[in-house]
């Protein structure tokens, strides 16, 4: 690599169950010139999340697939490198879905997020500034509707989305019980992020644990996971119960259905009898009129020591490909960020 | 029976899979004398409605089983025969849940729903006025939040709650695509509830119909059958499609569930990739705020033609097992009502 090289990660090919190395293809091409009113974005945090699973695939879903030998897409925060467009001067942070996964890019501006000349943690607008936080937000807040003394249950619970659920829900005065992948996780999630009880779902004794630990029932289940978790949350739920749903990471990688019985018309019936809500979101699609609340409340809640935010970060582009691998996996430990260059 | 005779249906037995004649037994007992504080119904219009599957039953539910031997639950507009009550005056009409499935009953006038001396549709209260309207209204406007333009459907069109909600969609101005269990009833539905279309389940090419007529796909699926007619509507679904859920007819008499795959998993997934909102929902529970605006906009709706009610009046209590039996088999056709007394 010179300076006159961009490396970047494509789609080699579609994975059948869990990604492999072998999906992705490392490219070095040249570094882009920026045509009149354009930008070139020096790519300093790639964010991965388990929403990218999805656009390796080509089944239906909310939005398009990426294409085989397309660069891989992803939120980022870069750096304005070089710059023809008035509204942008080198050295300038913005958040951009327009870089994905490579070191440069040229971008049209359009979609940009600007971040300041100093921001104090530039990769923060990833996670917990970010689409995580503001999933959490929303999708507890809105959908969820806690209220104070509720049990509110969220798992990946060191994760950027469920550490925020969790911590979220006890500001608002429920009880948090988180389910995580690892005692060490669980201890995190209890005496970092204050959690009132933390299950790992590896145990043999899941399912009694969690009803342990939920004694009066869930009012709240925050689903980002969904397979045995959500197996063994559904007979906890009480009535009027609200299920958010963000994510099934947890099925992300399945070839085939489970299978039988066929459980679909049992999951109705418990949604009937107990006056349950599920409702799917994706935190792109309607909610923006809800960031400004979102922004003003998480940036108090940070300052005033009541969020703790986690951060795996990992160095050079050529790592995005196993740490997303590990991410679908649960091996993350917080917010994965791959530092893809260094800032300016 | 004589005057001084009290006819009554008890639950025999719990029925395993389809209820049967057996699960039933008629008594004769004394007719009743209303002491101190009470008065003595006399039951005239006996309401016939799915969820008494459900109370036949044992299982968990938001409701308590009938015990064996006892009378089974119905609500029912009766006539006060005898009265030691001093707001109740013989010959006034009322709606009750304590009567049930027998001709004449004491009760302690806690639950009277007062209807007047001369009610000019009395039986209306077990219908389009009282809890199969109130379900419809409730689960379409509130929970469905259909808006002009978009697709509902529904089935059991032709049933007090499905042919209510198509009249409310389509006043609301919305394309209503109703789906029945035979020909005459979707002509029905088309001809005199003004459905745009009514799809017959037992069509071998249901799925394919359904979906011609729904061109721009489905907003609103109003559910209370679930089962293969569920199955057929989830491809159908738009984004931010709303399912209001208030009844699961065609599973009530399952045994056991459907052979796999295990779909449970992928209608989580269609629920989030669409972000559809599912809600369970009984009209008892929690609703009552909104009866008044349910009466006087319903009454108004009655008054001005807009709204066409069809009931299927059945004459003597001794009626009432098969025609329930029948009606879990979707053999009725409009709201039932057993006639169990003449009125006074």
């Amino acid at each position: 690599m010179t300076d006159k090289t961009n490396q970047r990660i494509v789609l080699a090919s579609r994975p059948v169950g869990a990604p492999t190395a072998a999906n992705f293809r490392i490219e070095q091409v040249a570094k882009p010139v920026p045509a009149e009113g354009e930008v070139l974005l020096r790519n300093i945090y790639l964010s991965l999340d388990p929403y990218m699973r999805g656009r390796m695939s080509d089944a239906a879903s909310y939005a398009d697939p990426v294409a085989i030998d397309d660069v891989m897409v992803g939120g980022a925060v870069c750096q304005v490198e070089a710059s023809n467009h008035p509204d942008y001067e080198v050295g300038e942070w913005v958040l951009t879905y327009q870089a994905g996964w490579q070191q440069y890019a040229l971008a049209d501006a359009q979609d940009f997020v600007k971040l300041g000349k100093h921001p104090e943690h530039p990769s923060y607008a990833l996670g917990i500034m970010g689409m995580p936080g503001f999933t959490a937000y929303v999708g507890l807040l809105d959908i969820g509707e806690p209220k104070p003394g509720e049990t509110v249950v969220v798992a990946a619970a060191t994760g950027p989305v469920g550490a925020t659920v969790g911590q979220i829900a006890k500001i608002k005065g429920c009880r948090a019980v988180g389910i995580a992948g690892s005692a060490e996780k669980c201890r995190h999630a209890v005496e970092v992020l204050g959690f009132d009880a933390c299950i790992d779902h590896r145990a043999p004794d899941f399912a009694a644990q969690l009803a342990a630990a939920c004694n009066d029932g869930i009012d709240v289940y925050f689903e980002n996971v969904g397979g045995k978790v959500f197996d063994s949350v559904i007979p906890l739920l009480n009535a009027h119960a609200r299920i958010p749903l963000c994510g099934l990471v947890s099925q992300y990688n399945a070839t085939e259905l489970p299978q039988g019985p066929d459980r679909l018309g049992l999951l109705m019936v418990q949604l009937l009898v107990k006056r349950i809500k599920v409702q799917g979101f994706i935190i792109f699609d309607g909610n923006q009129h809800r960031y400004p609340a979102f922004a003003k409340d998480m940036q108090q809640w940070l300052s005033e020591g009541k969020i703790h935010y986690r951060e795996q970060l990992e160095q050079g582009l050529a790592n995005a490909p196993q740490q997303l691998i590990n991410l679908l996996e649960g091996k993350n430990f917080g917010k994965v960020v791959i530092q893809v260059n260094p800032p300016l």
